[in-house]
């Protein structure tokens, strides 16, 4: 028995040695090819140079529309198609001005932005007194005595010492998001709000806000200062506490109108109704011309299924890339997918997004099951080479998040987060901050998972009697 | 038996958790403490911004010496001072220029720099036919036949493929080390080397040289070509083999000068003999500032000290920042300690070494014993939270390489490696492609190894009896 034993141990291992030595010979020629022959450079050149910003009913945006789906065209992957959805076109029209003044005619300028959604000012801007808060939480403690007829300025800042900076935003957007509805309660007349930025520079950064159940003749225009305009305004208002504010802009929210989903997909050739989403958004704010946030996430997507038939590897799922429109202010594109997906009965197994910067790739979160979960794991030595090595559970992207069901797996890219912030809704969102290398090595990240998934396939659910 | 066993297995591990969560606070302060009050990068800012590039032997090193030592003061640590090295003094003079002409009077210029110790050309340039070799193997292939009075392009790429950047820089980097030594045994009178970048850009990358034995009647001029430049040219000799190439330059080697290497330390409360030092170099290339190479390596040393107080640890042996001087084209900094500590009979137990830029941090390379790398990767986890996971075998630092003893640990910092080489020798090596954040993130994982090594030990090699 014993000889047995160890005879079929030492099989096994061999078996399990020269399956794992297949997975890292494709995995090699995945990150090989990216390096070597990845379009997805060239692509964001083409997005981030030629079109620009893209935000969801400009024509901006249509241009993207047409030229990714030309770009998919031209793979000879096995189909192509746009998927109409209706999407919010706000405008933020003519550059927005502000200063704020500490006795009558003495001035500083500060640089804002109009967040998206907001209202405008009145035509000739709007001054008042200015009262900061650090978030929400001390804007309700103050009450309408202190808030009323004032500008509420919103300063909490992101808190340096989280390594991901993804947690700092989550912990103080709340003031962006919803803080010029919290403020209209106390008949706060405007809102400012600290830019999400961990650097103090001169940039505004703007970002989608909601007026909730605000009814329309309550709302109050809502804008973002510099993270340098906010230090700046803070100090000041200790100084010279009866400071005044001004600020005008005027931005407008346009009547719906149709857009796009960009779809395409390689059938797969064993279980073609297996889908295996890949994605990004093709939408972007205006400010800069969107290369982080998020067309990397579009062209390493699209990438993927280069970068599949480059490395020799023919899916035995369906594997579909999805350039979603309008995540940055309504996700009507993820929740349109999603719902048009219910309605045809698809069966999504996976769905990676890539929506977290153009930056070096340092793992991925995944929102799966357990048992899942602990199939990925052992899937990470397999990455360690190409120093991807963060495996955790959490969130993955929003544009995926509405397909959500508990047989499939969701999981998102994770690249370095020390620099998105900087960049991250603001002008300088920009093309020449993206590392040819570091988008390239995202794509080989995407595409190496999505081998696996594929081969390997996912855990289902044990189905329960009803 | 069975119940006291468990019992101490509890007891065992309990202590265990305790020790580790000890180490787990400590490190934490230090990661807090560099990310809210940080130095580092003030002082960079001072280093590239107010000197800028800081090459042996110019004023601006001088600068940077007297700038260090004076921060190092008011560091009120418990010595501060400069240790005399001669060093070499080459001197780049006007700006090279260059060309190549395919027809008479059909030129194109293409961007160039003199390589670091390189002599100049004639007063009037240089102007030949022009060879290219795909690295030295071939040029010895060719022979003097095909190499004779000839300028000798060399134009082997860094590997895309290999994920550190730093490996794909090994495989080339000796055509522009000794490549004109080379090329002068078959009487080439000129070498061009392609910049050592594996990014395609306009932007020549200088580096040191050598002429090695090459009789100073023999030797002949070499300059560094962008690599957009070295594609071009390329592409031109495949349709124009008799193309000629020219160009210019006046750069100088002088008598070497005096200077410094800036050393500062807390002497250790119980073991002050035993020495652990942290160090970059300060000395830099001239086109850029030397904000990553190695301005951010000197900054982080110099807040390692900071940081171990801020973080309220007093540490039991020697901690000494050592700046040196030289490294670059020398290593006269790194030599000179060495010797000056062997004189003294100092007892090195630990070195580090920051010099790969200030990228956020990956992980660490080790060259020490198995027993002490076995020690170092139980610590492993204590840097998974900061997303520090690479702990690797391999070299350290050039500068610490001369201390090296069987009985010590050596040790470098592994930043992200993917942009370095866009930046390295080149003139876009400056102070605003330095993040704040993942510098003050190197610097904290050095103090973290720090504190570690400082609380724990080195293990000693055994005695071998003589």
């Amino acid at each position: 028995m014993r000889f047995i034993k160890i005879t079929l141990i030492i099989l096994l291992s061999s078996c399990h040695v020269f399956g794992q030595s297949e997975d890292e010979k494709q995995i090699k020629a995945i990150y090989n090819a990216a390096l070597t022959k990845g379009k997805a450079y060239d692509w964001l050149n083409y997005l981030s140079n030629q079109i620009g910003g893209r935000l969801s009913g400009s024509v901006q945006a249509q241009q993207a529309v047409e030229y990714t789906k030309s770009q998919l065209d031209s793979l000879g992957i096995d189909r192509v198609w746009l998927q109409p959805v209706m999407v919010p076109k706000w405008v933020r029209g003519t550059p927005e001005f502000a200063y704020f003044e500490t006795a009558p005619g003495i001035t500083s300028d500060v640089p804002i932005c109009a967040l998206g959604g907001s209202v405008a000012t009145p035509l000739n801007g709007i001054k008042a007194s200015i009262i900061e808060v650090n978030g929400i939480e001390q804007l309700v403690k103050l009450g309408k005595e202190k808030i009323d007829g004032k500008i509420v300025f919103y300063n909490k800042p992101m808190d340096p010492t989280l390594i991901s900076t993804f947690q700092s935003y989550s912990g103080c957007v709340d003031q962006r998001y919803a803080g010029a509805a919290e403020a209209a309660k106390f008949g706060a007349v405007g809102v400012i709000v600290r830019s999400m930025n961990l650097r103090l520079d001169d940039l505004p950064h703007t970002g989608s806000m909601s007026y909730g159940d605000t009814a329309e003749s309550e709302r109050i225009p809502a804008a973002a200062i510099s993270t340098n305009g906010a230090e700046l305004l803070s100090t000041t208002l200790k100084l010279s506490p009866n400071t005044k504010f001004y600020f005008k802009q005027n931005c407008k929210l346009f009547e719906d109108v149709e857009s796009f989903n960009v779809i395409g997909e390689i059938r797969g050739s064993h279980y073609p109704n297996e889908i295996m989403l890949v994605g990004g958004h093709l939408d972007s704010w205006d400010l800069g011309d969107g290369s982080h946030d998020d067309g990397a996430g579009c062209v390493q997507s699209m990438d993927v299924l280069r970068l599949l038939k480059e490395s020799g590897y023919r899916p035995q799922r369906t594997i579909r890339v999805v350039l979603f429109m309008n995540e940055e202010n309504g996700l009507r594109g993820g929740n349109k997918y999603a719902e048009v997906a219910k309605n045809k009965n698809e069966n999504h197994v996976f769905a990676l997004e890539s929506d977290a910067g153009g930056f070096t790739p340092r793992g991925f979160s995944f929102d799966c099951s357990e048992s899942n979960f602990e199939k990925v794991q052992s899937w990470k030595r397999l990455f360690e080479p190409y120093l991807v090595h963060m495996f955790v559970r959490g969130g993955s992207g929003a544009d995926i998040g509405p397909l959500k069901n508990d047989g499939m797996v969701l999981a998102g890219l994770r690249p370095d987060s020390q620099r998105y912030f900087d960049h991250h809704h603001a002008e300088n969102d920009t093309f020449e901050h993206v590392n040819k290398r570091e988008l390239e090595l995202g794509a080989a990240s995407m595409t190496s998972l999505i081998y696996l998934f594929d081969k390997y396939g996912i855990i289902k659910p044990p189905k329960i009697k009803g």
